[in-house]
């Protein structure tokens, strides 16, 4: 999409930390300077956010994923990782091209990542009826 | 896994609040009761985490995952969705069977997913150059 910034670095137009490329996805390093190694996986092919990418891409876009996280800990001295991933403005989205954040992890390097901490009286059965698929 | 909580889960064992069921995934409301519609996906086959998820078990997981965000935006009125996984005892992980927890959101809920506060002075080239897998 013309003026979408990560279209623009799949394109070479702007630089990129460049992690991780292939015909379908294209990964580099989250210049927001918050985490050593804090990256981003995103399709080649434009969609805002998971819920309308096409399922090949998403596919290929979550495999690509492991495959760093796996590169992360077998090469790179890191021990685990987080996949964090915000779709919609509601959920905190802010560039609106689906994008996967690995959040390589070892211990004791200070990061929470579990952002809910306050138990409710929530009636689980009653919500499960609202909610279930099938 | 015969010792796997949810193993145990998917075959019936223990009981769960089941939002989704496919040949190869399972989901269910987290009973951490922390967030309302907190949705835990996972995949049939028993793997420890995304780093050594055999990719069609990966591949099915996150679609379903999608389907399910797709489900709770269109027909239960939430505005957007975030997904969040722990890989490794590093990285938080509780339970040793991949889950992707869903948490859906709505404008106004008071959650704050992102987990990274700071500014560091990382050398980003310097990084990429370490972490680049080609």
């Amino acid at each position: 999409m013309d003026d979408c910034i990560f279209c623009k670095i799949i394109k070479g137009e702007i630089p990129s930390y460049k992690i991780y490329e292939d015909k379908y996805v294209y990964a580099f390093l989250d210049i927001a300077c918050d985490s050593y190694g804090h990256t981003l996986v995103i399709p080649k092919k434009h969609c805002v956010n998971l819920l309308d990418c096409e399922d090949k891409y998403l596919e290929k876009t979550i495999c690509a994923v492991k495959k760093i996280a796996n590169h992360y800990v077998e090469d790179c001295g890191f021990e685990g990782v987080n996949i964090l991933n915000a779709s919609g403005e509601s959920a905190q989205q802010s560039v609106f091209h689906l994008h996967f954040h690995i959040i390589p992890r070892k211990n004791g390097d200070g990061i929470d990542i579990w952002p809910l901490k306050d138990k409710r009286d929530f009636d689980l059965k009653d919500i499960c009826d609202k909610l279930k698929l099938n």
